[in-house]
């Protein structure tokens, strides 16, 4: 095990809660909480290699659905006292963001795909799953609503793709893209910092 | 036309029925109740083949477009009536889901994947219709919040796994692991069996 | 740039503007609308080639992705002005039905598809974008409820079909079938047809 498959689990993990907490607050039952944990997990990756055409990755091994199991144990042992992690586990969120995002572009580059593919590809692994997870306990997708998100993948991979054009190796260029995921997603939390809305047709206050 | 034909119709036929029943309640029009009650009928199968990267299975056959529009055709002129049937249409949807559980299960053997990838696909084959029809007429998933339903499944298929490990006949197995499910399914409905629900961080009541 | 792409650019476009209005009205932010733009004008597309097992199209070429930006920036920019080109902009949607339509169904034939399925992949093309925007922005798919649309694309496929059986040059056939999904289309709209709704179990008025 080594450290990319820690940054993985990590963020399998954190997005597995994610779609668990959301589906315990609309009072799913363990299985229904299961497969909205897990569809959060792994949605962006299999949206990703249904579009590449090549297995989800998730059937080549099943530590992802033993991953969403320990988080589903977790929140049901630990409700009360997980809203004290919060924070951890919002560092976790944007840990499996920036990788599954990083992870997402070296694979579609991998597949010979155009660098703009793989920035979409890479937008599609970080936030498929949310807005998988959205879908399936019937609300609007947060990252449509809220906060900087998908920007954050879509900034990182554009600075993936230069720091490659000026010539960087592909690790240090993958690495500098992730670490601009990470710190624009939890800079922007923490200013509470949005994008533009959409405006109505009625709407006057421009 | 031989017995599993005769188990896939009924199935088909009974998933279609339920698809367009609940597209009827919210007043869809002919076409919507039409695509509803063919993606509750053959979304679970059409996930599963897209995961296993083959051609969906109803672009094989029109027969389940033909019996899809038998059940639409059914529920608009026996409308009243149809209520009467509940129980048998009940039975055939339990027959459905356990057949098409294993025929997803015995495909994902086929395409040589893991026992444990073949159990998520009999599941998936199984249910993903189902909650496709609730996404589709924008309902919570019922699946999600009722009933032993995709536990069943997963049930049967551990039963059908067991089995083979015994050294027991595919088709024996099959069979019994079929039968688990439909048993198992009838006999929580009727004894209103439901999984644990998840708790909220607010709730007291341990 | 030849006529098919000037009838596929203006198809995408109002299919884009459609899905981005859409996530107006409901407050999404740019990145949201954006997306539901993007889904609602390239959605059904990759359904179909993703049933069909092939890259989907937008992979190909950034057009569609530039195309859908023009939207998003044209609503920013002309909310208030935009109103007045809803007749414009219902031809440009109504081409864009057509002209999917028949794209898809082509695609599907040169696959070695029969034309039953070819069919089915017609009405794909055409209506699961608008399928996808409104399970994105969480309502009920207006395509179940409201107008002629599905079963323009339906109509436009059999008479495609017919021509093509009574001896007609496939580009011929094709332009028949497009005018009359067209036709069909503005027809059935301008005279408020809609299809027949379900009626539920608890209905007296027949």
């Amino acid at each position: 095990m080594n450290i990319t498959d820690i940054f993985e689990y990590l963020g399998t993990f954190a997005f597995a809660i994610s779609g668990i907490r959301f589906a315990a607050a609309k009072r799913f039952d363990w299985f229904g909480a299961y497969v909205v944990g897990f569809a959060t997990a792994i949605g962006g990756g299999t949206v990703r290699d249904l579009l590449l055409d090549t297995t989800p990755f998730w059937m080549q091994n099943a530590n992802y659905l033993i991953c969403t199991a320990i988080a589903l144990f977790t929140v049901i042992v630990f409700r009360k006292q997980i809203v004290k992690f919060n924070r951890t586990l919002f560092i976790f969120d944007a840990i499996g963001l920036s990788f599954f995002t990083i992870v997402g572009m070296q694979k579609s580059l991998d597949f010979n795909q155009p660098f703009w593919v793989a920035i979409v590809m890479g937008i599609i692994t970080g936030c498929a799953g949310g807005i998988l997870r959205d879908v399936l306990i019937n609300d609007v997708p947060i990252v449509f609503k809220k906060e900087i998100y998908a920007m954050a993948s879509l900034f990182g991979g554009v600075i993936f793709f230069i720091c490659l054009q000026f010539g960087a190796h592909i690790i240090i260029s993958e690495i500098i893209g992730a670490v601009a995921i990470l710190v624009l997603r939890v800079y922007s939390a923490r200013k509470n910092i949005d994008l533009p809305q959409m405006k109505d047709v009625e709407d006057d206050n421009e």
